[in-house]
């Protein structure tokens, strides 16, 4: 079982703030086990082991190591290219060359395909190789996961922008809408949920792709709350849906940029949320009415982390190795909750993750379709880290009215 | 000049993440006064004056006030109310009914005018009172500051924000577009330019409403970035002008229907990212192009504020008390920086700062117009708090390459 050789790292995808902290768990302890010889970075994901763009990580200071962990994105660099048996080809011709035996991906689901075509290709070829998938996407949508490595953080940072739109709403009034990132899934729309500590804190809605969304629904809650608290805070999925599965953003845009891999892109402009925006507007007659798309801040901003996503995010990284070497094994680190709150790590078979994509089970969905139910909220809670930052608020008794005097 | 009664605090204009320090400041300080009999707070500003909608907060405890403090948004609420003199004759018989002869009111430019309206009438009137403007903005456009509370955690802020798309953008590469807050005044945009740390970091270019935007300009600006690195990271103030001084955004909404539903409005939306998107992808033709309008997250996010900011802030509040009462003065309480980095509290005649506007000054400004001085850098490094957090890049050395000889 034992395979000795060079290890290869790279990530694919887009970033979080914790993804370096599984390159640096995998180098870490890739350097505790002599059957890794070397470990190698490819630079650019794939492209970079195509290329033979490769650094040599072992000739890294600690000190860099530990501060790489805590910067946000790729440091590696990234791409959003997922092999063909051409491209595999390629790949086969660098590992070989350099002897490489070990290839650790981190990334999402596309990254995760990208392990699933490697090893294919690989046993074909009869080529021993480890190849391991190290899990990390903000949108927490990988299946076989508990949650993975990069939701806490970006949840968190969700988290703390509603918390403050909350207070800020509650002092001017109006109407605000906050587009989250998540495609498919709803979880980090979902997150805004935490923000909710005093009673009339929002968010008071909150949509997410799992469910239709209908816009006269949508209106009549908007009016509902507003007329109640005065006030209407929004969270909303860049990904939410008509009847038909078409994306609401779709329906109103002028041309359809398409990424890599075909998708439509929605993310990088205010198109969802200004529409939403002047349709309240102009259907319920408010004047006050903003609308946010948190975009790219949401997903690497610096220092603002859960320190149990930072953790975790090392853990697997680690775990990967110890997969590979000392079980032999490929295939996707998972994280399991086992406790409240505790996690272990266990590999899956690649095909059981690779390009299949989670969503919110019904269970953390509220009957209307627009809100979490608090089994939500038992789950979300210890991923945003152990130092939620405070609020409170004024709890001073009114002075007695001598001019205006309650009858 | 010893005035005994009670005073009145209140908050207006827009929040930020440090204005109840000052609230906390005024309160602790003003409970150190036997000429304070009692500290009201008035709730939504001079509305809550009028109204009569009162608290009193020396029935807070210790804990809860410094909770607040730690809050973003203004406590209090806030309100938009400028008041006539119809407005203000009610404001005085509360004032009067209630034996109110210290009011102090925290906010920016329109409520430092408040203040001079309400100091007005009080002389006309024969009222003694002592009326102080606190001051919080994020824009830090008050005259006669240094800077303003409230500025220094926004550019924290934005700096964090920039950090984490810098290094996003980095992993990914294509174009990407910030648009800040700050209608008139370029500060809170010219933060961003504190997130560069290593060679080819952005912001690489950076507009502010000081200078006159001109798109062409703008296209070969960026294009230049791009060519160079693959990736251009911009800051833009929401407030920039043509060489009229016609805001951007309302001038192409004109001409370009970027919205297909031809109803977007320039505030508090896309727009303007968007335009400026739009554009560079048809005129450049870059494929991977991304906006993001920080909009209402970056003016009080929860949690990650300014220690530096923070401290100034508490310090306003306590001095506006002690200078209203130890000195027996109404005015405006200024911050002037005395050292590097040391500041200094005083009070100016309302006058001086009521209703007026500071914008960049032409030395922070390069010549080109479309970045900043390393003299603003100098200003604002001290503003953004003694604890940056850090970033790292990888230094390993490459390996040599195989397949792929170099020649």
């Amino acid at each position: 079982m034992t395979l000795i050789g060079k290890a290869v790292v790279a990530q694919g995808g887009g970033p979080t703030a914790v993804i370096n902290q599984s390159l640096v768990g995998i180098i870490e302890e890739a350097k505790r086990h002599p059957e890794i010889t070397r470990v190698y970075g490819a630079i650019r994901g794939v492209e970079g082991i195509v290329n033979e763009d490769l650094v040599d990580l072992t000739q890294e200071t600690t000190r860099n190591l530990n501060d790489v962990a805590m910067t946000p994105s790729s440091a590696l660099l990234s791409t959003r290219v997922r092999p063909d048996k051409a491209y595999c080809r390629e790949i086969f011709k660098v590992l070989k060359a350099h002897e490489i035996r070990y290839f650790f991906y981190i990334g999402g689901n596309d990254s995760s395909d990208t392990v699933r075509i490697v090893n294919e290709y690989a046993e074909v070829e009869g080529y021993a190789l480890r190849a391991i998938h190290v899990p990390k996407t903000i949108d927490n949508d990988l299946l076989g996961n508990d949650h993975t490595p990069g939701y806490g953080s970006a949840a968190r940072f969700v988290m703390q922008a509603f918390s403050g739109i909350n207070l800020d709403m509650k002092a001017l009034g109006g109407i605000y809408v906050g587009i989250i990132m998540g495609r498919h899934a709803g979880f980090l729309t979902a997150s805004a949920s935490a923000a909710r500590k005093f009673p009339g804190d929002g968010p008071h809605l909150i949509y997410l792709p799992e469910r239709h969304f209908d816009m006269e629904t949508f209106l009549a809650d908007v009016k509902r709350v507003y007329d109640r608290l005065g006030r209407c805070v929004i969270a909303v999925s860049e990904g939410i849906v008509d009847a038909e599965g078409v994306a609401i953003v779709t329906k109103h845009m002028k041309s359809l940029e398409l990424d890599a891999h075909g998708n439509v892109n929605i993310s990088g402009n205010g198109a969802l949320g200004n529409l939403l925006a002047e349709t309240i507007k102009a259907k319920l007659n408010i004047k006050r009415v903003r609308a946010d798309t948190f975009g790219y801040i949401q997903r690497c901003f610096l220092g603002n982390v859960s320190d149990v996503d930072q953790e975790e995010a090392r853990e697997v990284g680690e775990k990967a190795v110890q997969f590979a070497v000392r079980q032999g094994k490929s295939g996707s680190v998972c994280i399991e909750r086992i406790g409240n709150y505790a996690v272990q790590y266990t590999i899956l078979p690649i095909q059981e993750v690779a390009g299949l994509t989670q969503t919110m089970p019904d269970k953390f969905i509220n009957v209307q379709g627009n809100d979490v139910t608090s089994e939500f909220r038992e789950y979300i809670m210890p991923l945003l880290g152990t130092d939620i930052p405070k609020t409170a608020v004024i709890r001073a008794p009114k002075v007695a009215k001598i001019i205006h005097k309650e009858k």
